[in-house]
């Protein structure tokens, strides 16, 4: 499933990114019609390099070679905007940028997601555990038992792209359901 | 001097980089002997760009730019780690993080100082101003004043450079002047 021809059976492809410092998660996402389907997930670890640098350039090697094998459209970053000092803030930024740079380096837009949102697009609960996400996944993409056993850095990833995949699919992409008023409020042109 | 027969008279060059997200100074440094030269200077206007994403990409193509044009051989990079918020200091990683991609894809290897650092290698004084810092490269690196009229993110990332060779020159490398009491403590092998 990672040549060319078998990728152009979807209509779209996303990559959903959940990066760390320690381990990286991965998801390609592969969309036929409506219907979403996991095409690759995997993690990245960086704990066995001791350099922030060669961590942050496994981070950009690997997220380049997946840009490249997968042809994704459009790339999807869980990304958390508060809650951890600024040392952290400064490397998970760092972690973020490279894996950006990937996908900017060949056109793919990024879209970027709080933990809270993507885990309400795949359970319905922004406070939902990663075992309840890992667990939603498994029964919406038909995901095998050793897909499921990779670390939940990978489904976080492919939670992402699925959660990506929703939004995007909805109407109005306001990024929530959104009452009148506020359709109105957000759309005064629409009015006639 | 862009052309790469130009460039093989530097026995090293050094890209020095100051990350912003509104601005990006960028600086080449090329050292014959123990000599070095200004070989570039400039910054990347980011303030035009709205978005977030547009910004990191210029970043990105931009920093890819000068490493594919002048080869460099180090890159050294300005890294304030405190007094910013979460908010800010995510952005800033992220500056860096593209800016690190663009020289981790060329096997650049990258090393990073502290504003106030670079401000004592170049002035004398940690607390120096920008305009101290440019006026002091004005003099070592004999700066025309079509170079010194340049926004100060320019000098600023010169400075970097510079503060990197001053710094890989030193016999010990321990990133500062240690008394003796300092290298018999870092160095208890050397003892006997």
């Amino acid at each position: 499933m990672t040549n060319t021809t078998a990728l152009k059976q979807y209509d779209r492809i996303i990559i959903g990114i959940d990066p760390g410092t320690n381990v990286m998660g991965y998801g390609l996402l592969g969309i036929i019609g409506k219907k979403p389907m996991m095409i690759a997930m995997g993690v990245i670890e960086l704990n066995k390099f001791e350099s922030h640098y060669l961590r942050l350039r496994r981070i950009y090697e690997r997220v380049a070679m997946l840009v490249d094998q997968y042809l994704p459209d459009e790339m999807a970053i869980e990304a958390p905007f508060f809650g951890k000092n600024v040392q952290s803030m400064l490397k998970l930024g760092r972690a973020q940028g490279v894996a950006m740079a990937a996908a900017l380096a060949h056109d793919v837009p990024i879209t970027e997601y709080e933990p809270r949102k993507i885990k309400m697009a795949i359970t319905g609960n922004g406070a939902a555990s990663k075992e309840q996400v890992c667990e939603m996944l498994r029964r919406i993409l038909s995901l095998s038992p050793e897909a499921t056993a990779m670390k939940l850095d990978a489904t976080d990833a492919l939670a992402a792209a699925l959660c990506h995949f929703y939004e995007s699919s909805k109407p109005l992409q306001s990024g929530k359901c959104g009452s009148w008023k506020e359709f109105i409020a957000k759309n005064p042109q629409r009015i006639k």
